[in-house]
């Protein structure tokens, strides 16, 4: 099989469709794994068409210092289309996909058709509240898209807003009280961030209130923060957590959500934590285009809705359809399936990538992940590192984390701004992102509905 | 008469109420006028009460920035809070007035209850639609807020989005057509950023428009664009926004703005613009405030729904309720009413509180507005400025405009990320904060309603 970049022939494998042209490359979802498969596709003979419900590439991993102030939207989001202005042989779809007709290879979606020889599917995860979603969600929010990250930001300030003006002191403890649901790195980092907020960021700022006096809870069903990271690591993120006034609760699991009112159980005892401000960094759950393109092919899902995928990352059956990110399950070297971070995402996407660009064939290699290592930053000055044998904490590890965020992000122009922005809110302690948009959060969420 | 800020003994004239204590200064609105009101009562022995319905204080000249992409929304807005954080004798409230006791000297809100001694008012002005608000506001946003800006950003990203989606030539070129109603400041910004953002920003990055085919007009009812300025720089002025590609058209007024269509009229002539994206930079209202005081104290609001004060800013009969910025009618030195721009809030503010600190005697000496000039940029390399004698325009007005818009913006830290964002702009002609936020617009609009 030639090479689809040296020649324009498609792929004999590719079957019906391509009607003597260019083969035609769907991908649907522009995050980490989507943008990786169209951008290492830049020079391939290939017609790609990268169908988005946004119009904007999120560089997700810092989406929790846009919740809580310290950065604005567009610092961590870059248009999808300025991306790939140069790329010729891409164009973008602003648009959601409400069918995939896997037999009849094409893409159907609000305003759009789009058929395909070639489809990859990345369309990520969304929160999920473990059966609750329903009952859950509209206390507990998630973090996973600008506008998720704007709603908990709203909260979070409105919280203090609703403090400073309450006159009941049970009201205004319980306005001040704010619980992390959730110990992985997104959970540490929120948690980790709020104490910052309540200490520093918001200090004199209020005249009835002080905003010092916060709680933050961080739950963790498991027995230690940052359940993937080696337990040494753990414990000294668990100290830099409480030494900004967030308060550990391990083995603790949340079992109920109510306005105001937060259930969990520990062990055999069950207890109440009266709160107005809850956090959801639990569970995810993969997109429903998983499911959707499963029972098209009859292919299977695991619990979490992803994929369940060839070593080649196709879908059983389907050559064509490749599925990456978030939404595949792959099993890793160590036989647990790949965890939902970026650099997966990435990897897989080139992958995808390269397959394409030898016509679907690549003598059989599985997709293999190389680990690179893994980091959650805690607050200013600290975070854990784990790359390879190397742990690192504390400044290094903060200093790590730093100029590895920096180099990842996507365009040059944002790393300039948002290295201005924390430059600035090193210096100062501030953050200045503070806006309330919208409504901030009212008594009437206090009652039932 | 003492002054406040050397005792603390209140004013003989504020009359009942203070108690004894400091006299209680209510401050409506965190604009230009009511901001420099309180902060310049930093030093005296009041208490100072700033309600407002953001938790920020907006930088309004810039929201055009905002609303085309160029700048973020934490770019040109700092949190109350944070500003007034060391002025111990301000506190701050986030609510929305709901009536103005004039005889009990009491603002009311939502969640809140002011008795004041003094109030200044100064809630400023929302656009206005010459009595067709209920018709033509869905159509044709004006902007004046954050949430106007980010709206206004979303509609116009939008409208290149389906015009790349449209199949029908017709509604392609309706979705490339931009109509921008009023030629002052503001509509002349809005159109160059237009022109900006069609030829330079958008520049490949779609696969079946050209954005650069995209028409914007400019719409002004009288004579010339920029009414307020001398001929000569309102001559530069247009040939610089038809250097960008807008199409200039004076002596046109609205008379409708339906879905898809505006009509105008030109002389005896009446017209049709076929176009899905109308932009409001035309009248403005003063806030529905102004009413509400006039109503209670007896006074008169002019066309406007300004408060028509005295020359002292005073509510006839009321010396202790003053009315500053937008919202209050005062007569300048020739005779027409003083414009409803920043300096004049600023100036007006700052003389408020000039009056409060000596007890609001000021010996009768009435609020005089000093003209130091005004500006209005029309795209990269390109203003006009009129400083008393001396007229500006070309690349020496845009720099004048830069240097004076960092200047005043309010926190060191905006200066330096605006300049940074404007440095990259300048030399990149790209608008990196062009993210569209909630859903674009779509062919429901084009349905009557």
């Amino acid at each position: 099989m030639t090479d689809i970049a040296a020649t324009s022939a498609p792929p004999a494998n590719l079957g019906a469709g391509t009607a003597g042209g260019r083969p035609r490359v769907v991908v649907i979802g522009g995050g980490f794994g989507g943008l990786a498969a169209v951008r290492a596709l830049h020079d391939a003979a290939v017609d790609v068409t990268l169908i988005d419900r946004t119009n904007h590439h999120l560089f997700q991993p810092l989406l929790y210092q846009v919740a809580t102030g310290a950065l604005s939207p567009a610092n961590i989001a870059s248009p999808l289309r300025g991306i790939l202005r140069k790329q010729r042989n891409a164009r973008v779809i602003l648009g959601a996909v409400t069918e995939i007709d896997v037999d009849g290879r094409t893409v159907r979606g609000t305003s759009f058709e789009a058929p395909y020889d070639i489809l990859v599917i990345a369309s990520g995860a969304r929160h999920h509240y473990f059966g609750h979603d329903a009952e859950w969600e509209q206390f507990a929010p998630g973090l996973k898209t600008i506008a998720d990250a704007t709603d908990m930001r709203r909260r979070i300030l409105g919280a203090f807003e609703r403090a400073e003006e309450a006159t009941d002191p049970d009201q205004q403890r319980e306005w001040l009280t704010f619980v992390v649901v959730g110990a992985g790195p997104t959970g540490v980092e929120l948690a980790g961030a709020l104490g910052e907020i309540a200490r520093d960021a918001l200090r004199d700022n209020f005249r009835t209130i002080d905003p010092g006096d916060a709680r933050i809870y961080l739950l963790e069903g498991v027995g230690q923060v940052l359940p993937s990271y080696h337990p040494k690591l753990a414990r000294k993120a668990q100290r830099d957590l409480e030494r900004l006034g967030v308060e550990v609760q391990t083995e603790t699991l949340v079992t109920g959500i109510e306005p105001g009112r937060v259930t969990v159980r520990q062990g055999a005892e069950e207890r109440t934590i009266a709160a107005h401000t809850v956090l959801w960094a639990a569970g995810v759950q993969a997109s429903p285009l998983g499911r959707l393109v499963a029972e098209g092919a009859g292919a299977e899902v695991d619990r979490a809705g992803r994929v369940i995928v060839q070593p080649d990352l196709s879908v059983p059956g389907h050559p064509e359809v490749l599925v990456v990110g978030d939404l595949a399950r792959v099993t890793g070297d160590d036989g647990e399936p790949l965890p939902g971070v970026a650099p997966v995402a990435i990897q897989q996407g080139q992958y995808a990538a390269a397959r394409i660009r030898r016509g679907l064939t690549l003598g059989g290699e599985p997709f293999h992940y190389r680990d690179r290592g893994k980091m959650a930053t805690i607050g200013r000055g600290s975070a854990v590192a784990e790359i390879g044998p190397v742990r690192l904490s504390g400044l290094i590890g903060w200093f790590a984390w730093l100029g590895i965020h920096l180099f990842w992000l996507t365009e040059f122009e944002n790393r300039l701004l948002v290295f201005t922005q924390w430059a600035w809110n090193y210096l100062t302690k501030a953050r200045s992102a503070r806006l309330i948009i919208g409504r901030p959060p009212d008594s009437s969420r206090d009652a039932p509905r």
